[in-house]
């Protein structure tokens, strides 16, 4: 595909290179999600997952200087004493911008990955819980001010201020210290991005960041408001927890150019998808007809299905007259909102989320193009800059200072083990 | 201490600045051991540990070119799937350059940082059998020229080229495939550095580079010659399997400034290891007199321990007339042997036991301070050249072509699961 090498699949440079130019735009963090299991189309195009998110956010880590650094780690097949020695590892060589998205797997292949059947999701979100607290209890093993490094005494550390933390609980423990002091925020951050009620009470209790999947303005506020209500009955400030849903963007000169842009990327698999489009409309659509727009009567009779919430706005891309393939183009059956058009249409709808208090910030994430980012950063986040609604340059350098969050040295939370 | 900056414990660029001058010398391999527990005093001095060994080597793997890149890694607490993708992610960033060296946990305190209680040593081998076989078959899953990345005709890679490997053993299992396509050495080199007759036989099975703890030449003969006929038994040529006792270095003008450097160094933990040096020698020992050589009546009585291989050598040091204080700078109750003087002892050293046979190579630990590996680059290295026993440059660009070791695609023996 132009203007896509597939050797970027395992090119570290050119996930340094995006990562330079989200720095650049001022961003205030990556998200690295995790799958680790190899999954899509492999014949025709690359995974769309990282080769390993850890190793790399150390290339990034030493190839940037203010932009956060967040990767997806489950706890489910992972040790918390492996989850907190790396992460601070990576906290350490980045000088305090890493943050950990705690999240349980979901996906019987990961599992068998791991030569296992998926846990009960109970007990998965035990072990979360558990594994957090340990994580957060090694991180604070160190105590702040606990490294001296005073060349001119010779003292290296306080040992009374490095305690064991000694927790064991049903499915995981660790006796510790962690053998690695403070960073610059104290410890990483943690962030969330799992669902329902038990996704929730986690994000509650330790993120300081939710990535949301959310299609609607109102979906949003609701979600964002959930998250505040849950964080003020554990007894936090609402403050203290951002939501960032995702956007999808395309940036083209005209809403033409961003379509084909899209079509040129995942066109070839939209005759599988005309069927589902079919049951979001309440329509029996052909992929035979792919080039042609809903006619008149199957507009009066398409009703949004209630049971996929992208279907409203699938049919109001109908409306606007599109062919089959135009519609599947938009995005509508992706998995956040899409924008494939001008940039001013991303800001907009960036303002018309946060002014309508459904966004604290997004997770934006550019199509696969090198030069997706480019635009982001170049044409969208000046309109926003512009507007009042993104900041200049970083103010600090951790990415407690991106995200408004304190410092911190060990659990947040009191211990529940 | 002077010339050693306490906060290069947590200093990336330091390890990089390390590995670059390894580079310069054209050192085969970097060779991480791993202890993820605090030990030491840490009051006085940094632990001699890495913080992390893989962000670690993703850092180097970043700021070089050549020079090969060699991590431990337990079986015991991690999970084939999550080595695998690590180590392979490792040897994608370093484009060939990575290897493993596959151990078992040995220390109580790390088990402790997993919440258990240690394995016995046979589970601990069987678990380290299934883990190599399975990462290596993951390693495997993709075979030599699955991964096209042909942008031409859009084709990512060969999905008849990719299988599953579906491994369950007793203890750790795995469905694969690995979403990872082969490096350009295929996949990571094994490397062995246990002991004992199971050690042995993993090395024997699986390794391409063993790490040795031995204090005498003949000791070190013996090792390599078992290594060599343990490979044969199973079926392989034995100089595929290459031999590298430790050798722990300062390098300086003279054997006095050597010493003085070495004690400005541990000298403070002298006092404490007085009487175990008596032990060896066979002798009362008293801290008090740490500044005196042994008396003639000492030296006629002491007889070298056969609990202990160093005692010989230890005897010999103190035969020369040495302080108890200077006997142990010596680093006689070191981990390995040690060279404190001048370059050519290095150089005669090493050329000694390879010509006896009891050596492939050797594995350098330059004493702590940052100029520490550039005596050895610089003052060494040359000699060992000029003598013609090293290479003056790479041959090849990945750790299989330093240590000649062929391309590797998947497992190198049957599958014993």
């Amino acid at each position: 595909m132009a203007g896509v090498d597939p050797r970027n699949y395992t090119n570290f440079d050119s996930q340094v290179r995006y990562a330079q130019a989200a720095e650049r735009g001022k961003f205030q963090f990556l998200f690295m999600p995790d799958f680790p299991v190899l999954t899509g189309n492999v014949e025709t195009e690359a995974p769309m997952i990282n080769i390993d998110p850890m190793m790399t956010l150390a290339a990034v880590a030493r190839g940037t200087e203010r932009i956060g650094l967040v990767a997806t780690g489950s706890t489910t097949f992972n040790e918390p004493y492996n989850l907190a020695r790396q992460f601070k590892a990576l906290d350490l060589m980045s000088h305090g911008r890493a943050g950990w998205n705690a999240v349980p797997t979901s996906d019987p292949a990961i599992a068998a990955n791991y030569g296992r059947d998926l846990p009960s999701r109970s007990e998965k979100y035990q072990r979360l819980h558990e594994s957090i607290q340990i994580v957060q209890a090694l991180w604070g093993s160190w105590e702040k001010g606990a490294w001296l490094h005073d060349a001119a005494s010779g003292r290296f550390a306080d040992p009374f201020r490095i305690q064991p933390i000694n927790l064991r609980g049903n499915h995981v423990g660790s006796s510790g210290p962690l053998p690695l002091p403070p960073s610059e925020q104290g410890q990483p951050v943690i962030f969330q991005a799992g669902g329902g009620d038990q996704g929730l009470e986690v994000a509650a209790r330790y993120a300081s960041g939710v990535i949301g999947a959310v299609y609607t303005i109102e979906a949003a506020r609701a979600q964002r408001m959930a998250l505040r209500n849950a964080a003020e009955r554990v007894g936090r400030d609402p403050d203290e927890i951002k939501f960032f849903p995702g956007l999808m963007t395309t940036i083209t000169p005209d809403r033409r150019s961003g379509l084909d842009r899209r079509i040129a990327v995942s066109g070839e698999t939209f005759p599988q998808r005309v069927e589902y489009l079919g049951q979001m409309l309440g329509l029996q659509l052909y992929a035979a007809r792919l080039d042609e727009p809903l006619s008149t009567a199957q507009l009066a009779a398409a009703r949004p299905s209630p049971r996929d919430p992208r279907s409203a706005h699938a049919l109001n891309i109908a409306r606007e007259g599109w062919s089959l393939r135009d519609i599947l183009a938009h995005g509508v059956i992706d998995y956040h909102p899409v924008i494939a058009g001008p940039a001013v249409e991303a800001a907009d709808h960036m303002q018309t989320w946060f002014e309508a208090g459904a966004a604290d910030g997004f997770w934006l994430s550019p199509d696969v193009y090198e030069d997706g980012i480019d635009a982001l950063v170049d044409e969208v986040v000046p309109l926003l800059q512009d507007r009042g609604l993104f900041h200049r340059d970083y103010e600090g350098t951790t990415l407690r200072d991106h995200l408004g969050a304190p410092p911190q040295y060990g659990l947040d939370t009191r211990i529940m083990l």
